[in-house]
């Protein structure tokens, strides 16, 4: 049983408060002689980092990772890569007031009552700076897809804020200019403007982000429990404030019929299969197909608001929950680099094992 | 790495193809001296049973269990539990045309790229028969929770088939009344009639499955990668066919503000609290609230249709496939007691871990 | 926690009691596309078989195995192969006196203590029973390493028997032609007549066994906690009575100098490193040289004897024990396939890990 | 897959290499509510500290430990714990020579065949101070030991340096009073003179290390692969230079009867079994008995030695290689507080998990 370790063969295990020394997380199971080092994980950290404009929280974190193993001359030796980032804007006092309350939609009271003890400030390991140890190990990932599977592209974006999906055709060449990770200049705009407005009555909402995996070869996933979507699922379920998970045609597959759903089969001129549709989203029977993989996950907004809400103190007096300190109005903005990051580290260790069982080799078409 | 294996230390191995002698599980590390023998595990296996009503596979297979080892004289040693299930009413030749050609929406031609072999009798591993061996196993935790946590009750239930949803007010009592295991005898003749029609035209439809655990302890589950809802949603997501999974709000999670969102918290008045409403579904922070655990999954519609859908044969040439055999016109019926066994398993773990960690003890509030 | 399961990638679990209807192993995460039928692992199998000759039980099992799933068509599937073994001969009666004793130097009492219940036939779990599962699970491990390592060769054998070891050199061809598998005709005339003496009355004795891995490619293993002797001495350490494992020199790396311990390396005509001894017994660092990997273990004598031995009840009286039964003298002989097996896991165990982090490359030499 | 971790619910990765800046380890699962704080772990970490007197290498570590999460004001919270060393004597010039040349007995050749990629300096991974993190986590299994099982008493000694054992009765007043931890005044005193020629003469030698665990509870462990005794073999093969592991009789287990070994019971007048002998090292069918449990383990001597020993260059050239720098003439010394906690692990581990399986329920006699 690993609390704090996902991973197979590549295997990430995380530490770290939200308001201690530093978090971090150790990566054991790197391919060796992988080209890495600070800046190549910091690309990726520099996305996720709070305080960058008006819609995330304006906690000022440097995020700065220092490689403390597992690299020497610049290329990954195979044995655990320590990954650490210091916390350096720590405000505890703003939590002194929920050291004796449960915030509504919060861990606080499941914490206390599970260990009978808990760091309250700012969430402890329920806290989303959790995710930049995440990131982190992420940015490695990439670095050995990179390595192995040089056609590879992760790309996350946000699909939905709150009462706003994206209308219109998608432009994924708008995704990274705006702050949404939105591939839509109109719908940016429309969530802008509605977000401010969130942001001014104190309110939050929730998020829906599609993180979509091109060049992953035909064959990595296993049947039954080591399928290829079981792991995506458990991956984007364990990131904070995450309530649902979809590959493909997701929740809707339940609306389709058979004939509709079917994603039909042809020889491509390169001899590879094409497929007419990719309702399986790039997965059949928890193997990869060799279209897109596509993994869609909602995050629940905020419960930090300035809305009050009834709650309860330790002592079981009844109180009212307002939330200053300094929060994300649509956390899961900062949710979309965390999403790639998890799809990275899951694709790489299927990867892996996948050489483990089939050395790589494929039963070929033709 | 196990590739079919699930649990931590309640953990369970399924074995067997659809068309081998035999397919079963083995189940590692329950708590000893939980009474147990093969009716009580029958007993759940014959509501997953094919060939009871005309909505599901024709195929008539006994399914009945035997227990090869790990219960002494009615009890459970703490030693492996090996059940058997024999399949008796194969027909193999149904499947002659698949051996050469891959059906769209299977697992045929990702197996056949990943492995460069296949047992093309039935799907294999991926047919619905492995789930057998799944429900066997919840039965196993459901005797086990019944001793340690006798206030669990665990409900699955069909939300969604195809193009219908309920109409109108649940009512759990209706879900033993119909074929379709619904809340609602209104939607049980709707549903009637809708999968009639498909079942003629020879197409299928896909299916929302809800299955809700009530009595649940607060306190089982743990941070980040050990939550109770990572290990449901990979639990689910395991299934066969399944594209998505929600936990209490879900996908819809994304659409909320934070004030609507926040499940308010009072005291009881046996100094438990007691919760407003339940948008988490039950869990927070990865930990049982001890409301309601609440989890919904989406199965897609079989592909083993007779609308006919273009592909290719392993020798690369195009082709229709048009599937006759016996199969279910909507599949998602028998996920119902499969998604109860999964949930069962997973909530028994996560009382097995807890008593790992923090011995069952609690912090207390008031 | 796996509690009867071991590997990583190649994974068994075994299940079944000594008395109950079957016993056997699901094997989890063979390559696909080994040769595999059950003659091949019949072989293994009968090597073990008790009743050959009066130096082992007198308990009659044709333990003939079945594959029940993995196979198609003579090849493996990469899906889980399960073997099954039915129990013949038991004659449980014989175990009536021991339902309500504790017998000195068996589980009886510890399985008493911490289960609170237990099969009192034969030992159950605890019994040499269970290690016909893991020489059928050697079998597959074997066929597998013979299609991706073709140059691995396995070899077993007794280096003592109680109160004598092996005088003179060894004779690595009389393995095979004494019921010992000593490497000795001298020892093998010499063991037997303290058998016969010890046999007669009612006595038994230790062994121990040494198993050689020679051909094993240079590079298999990790560092610190994934070594290759850290899994070695884990597998033979879960053997039945099995109470010390060595490597290499073992426990006589004490008593020597640096001096004398270093293996000196120079370079061979065909490029590769030859060293001038094994002192290492082929792992260094915890990876494997290419030298011949070189294990031994000491079996217990078998607590079975006619003898009488003081012991308690299940209601605390005092009381003799004298085993009847059918009984091995020396139950180190049986041991030594089961030892075979356990090496040939693990090798074959490290060859898929290996695959998984390195792809196999090497670094060169010159 | 863990290449770096140990333990199933208390569970210990390390990090960090002999030269790099910092190496730590993450203890994850340990139960809440444990008092620790960084001078507990400095109290075992201050044992195995290096150049304490002339008898280990000079090298002269603070080894000061940091806790960067998972304590909380003085007490575990039951997330993961990071503890982290700095490096702060590293002389990596030492080892300009062997970037280039394999040592004999060292694993920079199968590194570099393993991995084509090796950080040269000290040994990387393979080096001795990988074992001041085990010994760190040591420290925290210890304080939830005193916490959870407060009988318990872990306490470790030599039992041999190179040529010479234990002449005479052991008196365990004595381990503190000596460099060696070696329970006798008289063999202190030979060892010693014993010792200054070794490392006067530039050679080394090995050494048997044994730990005692007393006050451990029946109970603890699980048959077949979940043994007690296999993760204790397992737990110290993975220590540096270790070649064999026993338990109890150990190795010498193969010389005995059944007679001479079985170790009678009768009842205490606490109503609990008494045991006339411990040849099983308080351990009978992988469960413990709640007699001492007594694991031994034999260290090699470190290759690193002044005595000229042939080997070869990366390039394939053959050479001398004599090893300067600063090495333990006895590196075995040091392993005695790295076996105590190891085993501090081993039994924490399965105290926990026989909590998860039984509850900590136990069959009572009489």
């Amino acid at each position: 049983m690993s609390f704090n370790t996902f991973g197979h063969v590549f295997r990430v295990t995380t530490w770290g408060e939200s308001h201690g020394p530093a978090l971090g997380c150790t990566v054991d199971g790197c391919p060796p002689n992988v080209s890495l080092d600070e800046t190549a994980i910091q690309y990726w950290l520099d996305r996720r980092k709070p305080g960058q404009n008006k819609y995330t929280t304006q906690r000022r974190e440097a995020d700065q990772v220092r490689i403390l193993s597992g690299v020497f001359e610049g290329r990954t030796t195979g044995t655990p890569i320590q990954l650490m980032i210091e916390n350096t804007d720590q405000r505890s006092k703003d939590y002194g007031e929920i050291a004796e309350t449960f915030r509504p939609g919060h861990a606080d009271i499941t914490y206390w009552q599970k260990y009978g003890i808990r760091d309250y400030r700012g969430g402890g390991r329920s806290s989303a700076r959790e995710t930049a140890a995440r990131v982190a190990a992420g940015g490695v990932a990439r670095a050995a897809l990179a390595a192995l599977a040089p056609g590879v592209t992760i790309t996350g974006y946000m699909t939905r804020m709150g009462a706003h999906g994206i209308d219109g055709p998608r432009d994924m060449d708008e995704i990274g200019r705006n702050p949404f990770w939105v591939p839509s200049a109109a719908a940016a705009e429309t969530w802008a403007a509605y977000l401010d407005e969130l942001r001014k009555s104190g309110n939050s909402c929730g998020a829906e982000i599609e993180v979509s995996a091109s060049g992953v070869p035909a064959g990595l996933g296993a049947p039954v429990y080591g399928k290829l979507d079981t792991d995506l699922a458990a991956a984007c379920m364990s990131i904070n404030a995450v309530k649902g998970v979809e590959i493909g045609e997701g929740m809707d597959a339940a609306r389709l019929t058979g004939e509709d759903n079917a994603d039909e089969i042809r020889l491509g001129n390169d001899g590879a299969p094409v497929y007419g549709s990719n309702h399986a989203g790039g997965i059949l029977g928890g193997i990869s197909t060799g279209q897109d993989v596509v993994v869609r996950f909602a995050v629940k907004p905020t419960s930090s608001i300035l809305k009050p809400r009834a709650s309860i103190t330790k002592s079981g007096q009844p109180t009212e929950v307002v939330t200053k300190g300094r929060h994300d109005p649509c956390v899961g903005i900062r949710a979309v680099p965390v999403g790639e990051a998890m799809v990275a580290c899951v694709i790489l260790d299927h990867l892996l094992l996948d050489r483990a069982q089939t050395g790589g080799q494929r039963g070929t078409i033709g």
